[in-house]
């Protein structure tokens, strides 16, 4: 379930253009005027917020083809040039459609200053067969070649024997389960496990090929005939970085909002904290399971996700991930 | 191009599948009335060979619906009950959507008794990337779980390391090509191969990730710069079967027209000819590219195809595939 919020009477597009670029000019006005006062910024980013932290996907994609064909300007390069820092950020991430901002994310993952397995990791496991595909068709478009072969190419050794396949999957979604075949592969992968083959090509092949209903199944087996959930004896190693991200694996394939829950949590203690990975779970899981998400950081902080954001966060930033993760109204 | 001809006036999709009726019903009178004579069976495959043989697939769909509609039976059950052996099975799989129909195939090689690494090669590198995620969707479809994992968890070994990423490829489809990028794959693939590491990822990687249009200019750069086509350094040793199917990867991606050839050649000069080979290649490629693998059947076997098929086939099959390969008239 989505936290964000659409108001009842949602202005028309070209409404919603026209007041942005509003917003926009304003601020260059101010700019000229009281170029080293900040008078005058407030009201235009909240502006910003308003409009754009409350529309779904589809009425972001509507004002874009509006605001391009009346301006004959991107909404994003736009925003771009008018907002700074994480604030920034949040917003263009936000206002892509679902598809060009995995792709996006998926795209930094394979650069050599903002790679990440985790990221790479997470797109192919938390979102469905046919988003990733859509992900896959939004890279194609955007950079003109494939994910696959991106996160082939800039990926080593036993993280590429497993991105690679994470990525390339296209799943049965179905809720169809083998019981004969859960059975026989949680053996498999018990078997793998006890001696330690973490990247054995059969643990491989199950992760990445099974429907999630088939998977589930085969953990659930696995819990009851060996006694432990598959995660614990993942624990061997406590600080292999492999089997850290291969316990996400099944996290993310399993309990998705956990695994968000401990990917806020992680970003919100950190000293300093991690807006990257703050932005990346808003932005993405808002119109999607961002409900879920904050009831499991409830239940693991014992304090509400939109009070833990508050106390780290400041400003418009702040203000436009409340607004996502639905905090006030539309 | 595609040998397929459809009339210039085309019956309406209720017209075909009530004349196809009229076929299985005058048929089912025939074998009544004369069970041990064949007279009369003649007349009834001439029309299902003068309807199904002479529809593209968007006309076939529309007869199954329409056909469906109005007998409440499946178009495909009732060729199934009313032909046999090699005619039927060209029925059928021809009558299928391209899609549903690779799925099929797909499917069988997975099977005990029909496997084929060879087939699921041919359906992972000689589609296009739309064409193959179709492929995936009909399998998600009819079997309820994914081509990927099927194909997973009946190869093993070098097969599977090499057949998995190929049919879960979703390769780039553009025609822009990174030079630098060619160079440096070209140097990769010769040094793997100049030490028989013919299975190494890297390999793998490259001839399952590349765009057709890369894959091409690295190709081209290994023949320039290393003296050899790959193929050639790919037949050190002429009866490893591993090499034969990398050899045929090869081929099906970059000259899909060559190996389709060859297959054709080798079923038809087959003791007893491969009517599966036959029937395979002449129902997926009809409607694609049988006019090129015509052309280069004719080059290299200074005989038309038309007169190789209808030498080794005979009655409604014969004419059922000369019909597909463009003999004759609509």
């Amino acid at each position: 379930m989505a936290t964000l919020k659409v108001p009842v009477h949602v202005p028309s597009p070209s409404e919603d253009a026209e007041q942005l670029r509003k917003a926009f000019e304003e601020q260059a006005m101010t700019m000229n005027c009281f170029r080293y006062s900040l008078a005058g910024w407030g009201t235009n980013e909240q502006l910003i917020i308003d409009i754009l932290a409350h529309r779904n996907a589809a009425q972001r994609n509507s004002i874009r083809k509006v605001y391009a064909e009346a301006y004959g300007e991107d909404l994003l390069k736009c925003l771009e040039k008018e907002l700074t820092s994480d604030f920034e950020r949040a917003v263009l991430l936000f206002t892509l459609d679902p598809a060009e901002r995995d792709a996006h994310l998926a795209n930094e993952a394979t650069k050599k200053f903002t790679s990440s397995n985790w990221i790479l990791m997470e797109i192919a496991c938390s979102r469905s067969s046919h988003e990733l595909l859509n992900v896959k068709k939004a890279y194609h478009a955007r950079y003109k070649k494939s994910l696959e072969e991106d996160v082939a190419h800039h990926t080593t050794g036993e993280y590429r024997k497993l991105l690679v396949p994470l990525v390339s999957a296209f799943r049965y979604e179905g809720e169809e389960v083998n019981m004969t075949l859960a059975k026989s592969e949680a053996k498999i992968l018990h078997d793998k496990i006890s001696d330690k083959h973490y990247t054995d090509e059969e643990v491989i092949r199950i992760v990445s090929t099974r429907s999630k209903a088939q998977l589930n199944a085969t953990l659930n087996h696995y819990n009851t005939s060996f006694g432990n959930a598959i995660n614990k004896d993942l624990k061997a190693d406590p600080s292999d970085e492999f089997l850290k991200l291969l316990r996400a694996v099944i996290k993310c394939l399993t309990t998705p909002e956990q695994y968000f829950e401990k990917v806020l949590r992680q970003a919100i203690n950190k000293l300093g904290s991690d807006e990257w990975a703050l932005t990346r779970v808003v932005t993405t899981r808002a119109e999607v399971d961002m409900v879920r998400i904050k009831e499991a950081y409830q239940r693991r902080n014992s304090i509400p996700l939109e009070q833990a954001i508050a106390k780290d966060t400041s400003g418009d930033y702040e203000k436009f991930l409340l607004a996502l993760i639905g905090a006030g109204d539309a």
